[in-house]
């Protein structure tokens, strides 16, 4: 007897049809990197705790603009988009994951509340580990011998061990934490200079910006590591820069609006500081005619020098993920960035 | 009545009248450092262990060669005298104590058994720390940065921290063994390679002589801390350097006939070695025309990197005096050099 073909009942819509997830890649670059969907599906799939949640994925191969009639509850997105437009571009939009820790220029006009996460912390372990390479360079003068070689001179200069020398670095975020970690491994006191006086590692001393002119008038090697905001511009001003005494060295690694480059540079050229070690620049890159290629006791390191593109996606990705399976669970986000903080 | 007055025993001639050391201070130079008589004494003063003992101090400042007609058991110099003229001029020698660690051609004719200790471990704080400082300037390509800058290029590179390239130390004395210790705080994986495959620190392998050609095509960060002895000499020749992969550094901290410079040049000359930073080189001060004041991605340091005046004084003195308490208690003294062997 020929079996009765069972009725199947209507294929049920599943309640949730899977996440929306939209990666956001940036134009074509020589350096770019570039999040593919493969790569997004496997650390997805790796995830425990995601374990049966579905995803829809769509992905966009470079634009600094979201594709139009995009539908996505999430955005990972490697393009420095504006988060305030895409809020309202995209209705179901409920979280923007950046890869890049520096959201300036991105949240203008975005209420509080609504959610953008950023990727600080992938900075840190190279960032930490070049503000030690950085100190270094200072205390052992390679500033001035790279000066005295090309003018041919022979100067040796017997000075002090790192240890000897009174570091203080300027914003104590991921990488500023991982700095100073490195930093006291090689027996370096370290103060630490923050907006709130708050910070989750161990330092020697902790200064708030309203300590800020003692503490640089005490500082052999100054680190900035203070991202872009209303309130870091011109923080470090020509005055400030000032305050540093005879002898000391600056690194940036942060953003160049926090300091006054020019006054850096007098100094250098005058002598009165050791030396330099730049990662940004108010101008990117440094054109043709730019100062820094030609002041005294300057290295350049042509801002890269917080990021390894060996392991840079996989960093992005730990984060993303984590985040996620916060996300499901309706537990708080990391690295939430706050808009009016700017970070 | 008045006392008969006491028939003194005659003055007793002492059975010693005080162990006779001579200071030996080097010609006079801009960098150079003193050792004061009053220095000496102080730190004799300080030590438990030779209280009771009389000390005879004669002071020469400042000659290559011994005074006539020296009358001293013990020389501490700071100048680069030939100790097998000195044993034969000074009747009483035994013990000559250096202020540096290098006494190539010091020995010269000495028979073995004559007690010459170096001042190996003075160096150790700094030159390891030096040698963490050019591990890490490789690693974050501040050779290329600083070419680059000459040039006015911007050229970001992305490359892995520190602990994602393979360093090979040659000579694992103090200097490479604080190396050592300094680079494996960072993460990374050290070989060292030495004459005896022995030594006295941790290292993730320790590699003889006769692995040498396989350690060097393994190597992407090759520090020399080899001495200049008959051993040493052209050690790393032409057909070595070119063993080292594609994009290797090197560093060299130790003397500078080890290897071949020409060589290292060459190859930094054709971009197939990132980058060296050398202390040390075959004519110091090198010369206006020399080669090395012009090859690209070259770092120079005048041979200055492991030296802090500081405080070399005061660790010659520690060894100096830990040597003394030995010398008088009949113990085996530290530091002592080998004629033969040269260190």
């Amino acid at each position: 007897m020929a079996a009765q073909p069972r009725r199947t009942a209507p294929a049920k819509r599943p309640a949730h049809r899977g996440l929306r997830l939209h990666i956001q890649n940036a134009p074509p670059s020589p350096d770019g990197l570039t999040l593919e969907r493969e790569r997004l599906e496997e650390a997805l799939s790796a995830s425990t705790a995601l374990k049966g949640q579905e995803f829809v994925i769509s992905v966009d191969d470079g634009a600094e603009q979201l594709p139009p009639d995009l539908d996505a509850e999430i955005i990972i997105t490697l393009a420095k988009i504006d988060v305030a437009k895409a809020r309202r571009a995209v209705p179901d939009l409920k979280w923007v994951q950046t890869t890049f820790a520096g959201v300036e220029g991105m949240l203008e006009k975005l209420p509080r509340g609504f959610k953008v996460t950023n990727a600080s912390g992938v900075h840190a372990e190279k960032g930490g580990e070049f503000i030690l390479a950085a100190a270094l360079m200072l205390a052992y003068q390679i500033p001035q011998f790279i000066t005295d070689r090309e003018e041919k001179e022979w100067r040796p200069l017997f000075g002090p061990v790192l240890n000897k020398h009174r570091v203080t670095i300027l914003g104590v975020g991921a990488i500023g934490m991982a700095g100073a970690e490195n930093l006291r491994r090689q027996g370096c006191k370290v103060t630490g200079v923050t907006r709130s006086g708050k910070v989750r590692t161990k330092l020697d001393r902790i200064a708030k910006l309203d300590e800020l002119d003692d503490v640089l008038r005490e500082t052999d090697i100054l680190i900035s590591t203070l991202p872009d905001t209303p309130e870091s511009e011109g923080l470090i001003d020509r005055r400030r820069i000032g305050l540093l005494p005879k002898d000391a060295g600056v690194v940036v690694v942060g953003r160049a609006p926090a300091l006054d480059y020019e006054a850096i540079m007098d100094r250098l050229d005058d002598g009165t500081l050791r030396g330099a070690i730049l990662d940004v620049f108010p101008e990117e890159p440094i054109p043709k005619r730019g100062r820094a290629w030609k002041t005294p006791r300057l290295i350049i390191t042509p801002h890269c020098s917080v990021d390894d593109h060996t392991v840079y996606i996989d960093r992005c990705l730990d984060i993303f993920v984590d985040n996620l399976e916060r996300y499901v669970t309706g537990r708080k986000l990391k690295n939430l960035v706050d808009p009016k903080r700017g970070y």
